[in-house]
């Protein structure tokens, strides 16, 4: 090789941005991706991937916090374990150009190690935005060729999760760029395991922050990768893709990090479904309800029809992934939280006389404007055939239409009250909030009995 | 599918086995195999890669011994570490039919496990055997096509490895078969890793003997892969081979074990070149010496050539993978135990010399025979003309051509006496060989300070 590895280009990068301060829509990005992360985290500690790791794995001690439940893990550990909750509920953010959920693995190898150095907030959030913005850069030149048999979360995870803890050790450029490699080395995650209803799919986000972290405190031990393994002559661009030109990744990060292009879920099932379920909110909030359907047609772009068209779920699962089921129970119950995903919701006469109303339609506006806009459109016939339409051209969490405030408030008390009560919830809430002030991580308990 | 997915074939074999007592052909094997791996990851455990991860991720405490050290690791951690350790000499095992090194991740996840449980060495012997059995198939049947961009040891690896902990585990069928899922979903390893020298190869073997234990010990408290993640559409097979016909993985484990067709090898250099060395070593032997040297022909099996046909190696790493260098090593030196690569010897003249009279030829023979059998042939021409031949059809350490018990011994010696000390190594040897009969392996501390 006469060029320099992509690991080292990224890592250059990474050590000469660390002179200035993160520039403040950045930080306040960062802030608002950690307390998300943290919700969905905490809800999906009550989950069965995340309850059975706990029994399998933890128990021994260690100084990083098992998120939403008592007790430490050693690193390894707890990163393996948080990062397995924080995808479990399918409600964490995406990188929607790299079919990417960054922060599940991400913010759970960060917190590993942070939690063990005693960093800072700010420490902490700056080993995210580096984590985001190689991550996401990684996942964008993988691309759709390497998404077709691998999780993208699980692989381009692995190095978001060392560029991660890369930061936060503050190492330099040569152990940098190999933490990358370590990572690559030991990126995982089949696309298989998620084409059926397993515990698999929330793990490959798991070994992610897990690899990330052996990877980036090898490396600071003097550990060595190979440099090339992006793009070598049969490296992870080929092995794992269509040989990817990685030369599109180096570009000197800042002023604006992608961080700020995250998208945030308010609404827990498939990403492709949300722009209906937008259109049918804002219909049922105009006073159209169940009685004035004769038909409900269902325009958007052709991914989320082959994605998530399913006409006839059977199960929670895959009722995710049901265009049908979700506009149907958006209409009569409103936001889908995870509340909707239940067996007798899916049963119930009512919403599945809504369901066969629905006619999807590929609409061609919105495949064309796809992936860079997820739009749809929702049009209720009444039965005197009066037509009531909502448009919605970009869905409700991506960086074009985001989530008020408000609305991060209601999804971070719905999935944290129940685990630490209404009280506490809001009280961490602020305090999470309040991160970037904090002097020493480990004081932050993200769970029962912080507050 | 309407097929049953290879996992549960897998898994309903091993279960079934488990009825009998392991035939003593396979016990003797197991011990033997068992014996080998304590000796290059006590070897190992010198390395720096093994150094470098304990720095990084030891200290934490816990009830799995890290093999040539003191103190203990939690299983995942062990397992990392000693399972880095195990292949960082490349003086581990070998299964020629899958290119495939087994016993590294294999025992690696076993020991961390047992020590866990406090199996007893029966047990322990049991899980090797059956990590060995499934590993190997699986190795086999991802072929030549996988080991082009991947490193089967990581690979296949983790499911040998969670075979082995399942195994020890008594785990029924289905979280038998959901531990090889959940394994084969973590598999990793990319082949350009070792295209230059680093220490991710050794890695490799650790991470897939982590994701062994983390995959066994999740599933037996009831964490679920899915089952059809190797010969699903888009499954392992496809992912990273040629779609291989998995049916061919199919048979009732036993009497015979695959266990009993490990290559144990005698020199710490590449094993494409051991019959090379064999040769020479039988040249020597017969008086034969440098002084007889006009030229030195030799002839092995094409892929020998490619691999370690290096005229000119620059580095001990590169070394390795040189006929020319081994076979005037072997000629000069006798024996190519881990002394005979460093640089000092590279550069001696004497070496470089009979380096510069070696001529490499594609023995039709040996080709045609490969991979069933790795054969070479030597021929000194003295300065007369005379020649002396020396042929061996199968390079000494495979099945056909195994190590004598004394070879072996001083195979274990050579890499213990220094960690622990000539007196206490013989008296470990002693204990290992013994291992069927310990009631529970904690007894057994592999490493300074057992005897």
């Amino acid at each position: 090789m006469t060029t320099v590895p992509t690991t080292r280009l990224l890592a250059r990068h990474a050590v000469r941005a660390r002179g200035a301060s993160l520039p403040p829509p950045t930080a306040d990005a960062a802030t608002a991706v950690f307390l998300d992360w943290c919700a969905v985290t905490i809800g999906g500690s009550r989950t069965a991937p995340a309850e059975k790791l706990r029994q399998a794995l933890a128990g021994h001690g260690g100084v990083s916090q098992l998120v939403g439940a008592t007790g430490g893990a050693e690193p390894t550990v707890a990163a393996l374990i948080n990062g397995t909750a924080a995808h479990a509920l399918e409600l964490d953010d995406i990188y929607a150009p790299g079919l990417y959920h960054p922060g599940a693995p991400t913010v759970a190898a960060a917190l590993a190690v942070a939690d063990k150095e005693g960093a800072s907030g700010e420490r902490l959030l700056r080993g995210i935005t580096i984590g985001f913005e190689i991550g996401n850069r990684v996942a964008r030149t993988l691309g759709p060729a390497h998404y077709a048999y691998w999780h993208t979360t699980g692989t381009a995870g692995s190095l978001s999760a060392a560029a991660a803890v890369a930061e936060i050790l503050s190492l330099d450029t040569e152990p940098f760029a190999h933490a990358l490699a370590l990572a690559a080395t030991m990126a995982a995650g089949l696309q298989q395991t998620f084409r059926a209803d397993s515990m698999g799919k929330p793990l490959h986000s798991g070994h992610a922050a897990q690899a990330g972290v052996i990877a980036g405190l090898s490396a600071a031990a003097g550990f060595t990768g190979t440099l090339d393994v992006l793009d070598g002559e049969i490296g992870m661009g080929v092995a794992m893709s269509d040989s990817p030109s990685w030369h599109v990744i180096d570009a000197a990060f800042g002023p604006d990090y992608l961080i700020q292009s995250t998208t945030v879920k308010p609404y827990s099932c498939c990403g492709h479904t949300f722009a209906a379920i937008d259109a049918a909110l804002e219909l049922r909030e105009r006073g159209i309800g169940p009685h004035d359907v004769a038909t409900i047609e269902v325009e958007s772009y052709a991914a989320a029809l082959t994605v998530a068209g399913n006409p006839g779920p059977s199960t929670p699962f895959e009722a995710k992934f049901s265009i049908p089921f979700v506009v149907a129970y958006a209409l009569r119950e409103g936001h889908p939280g995870t509340e909707a995903f239940h067996e007798a919701t899916l049963e119930a006469p009512e919403i599945r006389k809504l369901m066969a109303a629905v006619r999807l339609h590929d609409g061609h506006e919105f495949t064309e404007a796809f992936p860079a806009r997820r739009g749809a459109r929702v049009v209720i016939v009444d039965p005197a055939g009066k037509h009531h339409r909502a448009t919605v051209p970009d869905r409700r969490g991506d960086p074009e239409n985001p989530l008020t405030p408000e609305q991060l408030d209601t999804k971070f008390l719905s999935l944290v009250d129940g685990v630490v009560g209404a009280g506490s919830a809001v009280e961490l809430q602020r305090r999470i909030r309040s991160v970037r002030e904090i002097t020493d991580v480990r004081k932050l308990r993200i769970g029962p009995g912080d507050t």
